[in-house]
């Protein structure tokens, strides 16, 4: 990612990458599909911290009380394995290239999907496992952005907080 | 499209849909960047056609409110010019090449984005704005994704207001 940061998206090869990390193109391709691939490593781990935070929640719990519990677990998750410096410095790469910001929507959109998917399965109708899922993605893509503000001194979780408690105010005032 | 539909998307080459339109490939060119453009060209119109219901809402309107009478506007408009067999057909194409679901996503972003846009100019803030931008497109892709359903019999500014009472009722549920 210093790599990235430094000489920009496009101009760096996998070779490079290959090189700076000690491995040969080929180990760097086992590991990754390709050269996007290292800024999106973690968010199958992500999904699945994502899915089964959800999944403990009890079942008597609304479906976007739920989809909250999990992602302010995510939320602490970022917070403490990354940390906003280096969270903040990823998003100015993937802001700065269009494939990039593709990939990133990519990764949004299965999120989403994973979550409608184990709201289904707590037992949730269609369409408010698909909506809730969507609007819990659009809370935690709201107060992510807040976070890796320059500004921000609050913590993850909090703003994944306050950024559905905003939502449901968004949602009532007619 | 109709190349599109009958060999897929990677096999109809840019010079292919020029012929079948009667145009050479210049002149494709300067009509669309390129060949995924073809189905995404009425995107910008559909944008200013948002923006522009959105902004003649009286701002004594709620903004969920507003984003509501700009996609039920907008929900019309596609139903009438576009029509459910049209958008099912072009939406079997894009579900069938990741590119072009990319591209889709992008679209939508840009969508949310120009929302958001015209919410904080009505004098809605932040983190509102967004959140009630993010919240109005999430539930037309659900209203979208269920009026081209085969079995689907409603039309769509009708699913676009369930998807939102939907969204309401989901938000408030606890």
């Amino acid at each position: 990612m210093e790599l990235y940061a430094d000489r920009g998206f496009e101009n760096t090869t996998v070779a490079e990458i290959a090189e700076r990390a000690g491995l040969t193109e080929r180990t760097f391709f086992r590991h990754y599909a390709d050269k996007r691939e290292v800024l999106f490593g973690g968010a199958g781990e992500l999904q699945d911290a994502l899915v089964s935070a959800v999944s403990e929640v009890p079942d008597s719990a609304a479906p976007l009380d739920a989809v909250a519990t999990g992602l302010e677990s995510v939320g602490s998750w970022l917070e403490e394995q990354r940390g906003r410096e280096y969270a903040s410095r990823r998003q100015r790469i993937i802001n700065a290239n269009t494939e990039l910001q593709e990939r990133e929507l990519i990764k949004f959109a299965s999120l989403s999907a994973a979550l409608a998917d184990i709201l289904r399965k707590r037992g949730t109708g269609e369409p408010a496992a698909s909506l809730t899922a969507e609007v819990g993605i659009a809370a935690f893509k709201v107060a992510f952005e807040r976070w890796i503000r320059r500004s921000n001194r609050r913590n993850l979780p909090e703003l994944i907080r306050d950024s559905l408690d905003e939502l449901r105010a968004v949602a009532v005032s007619r």
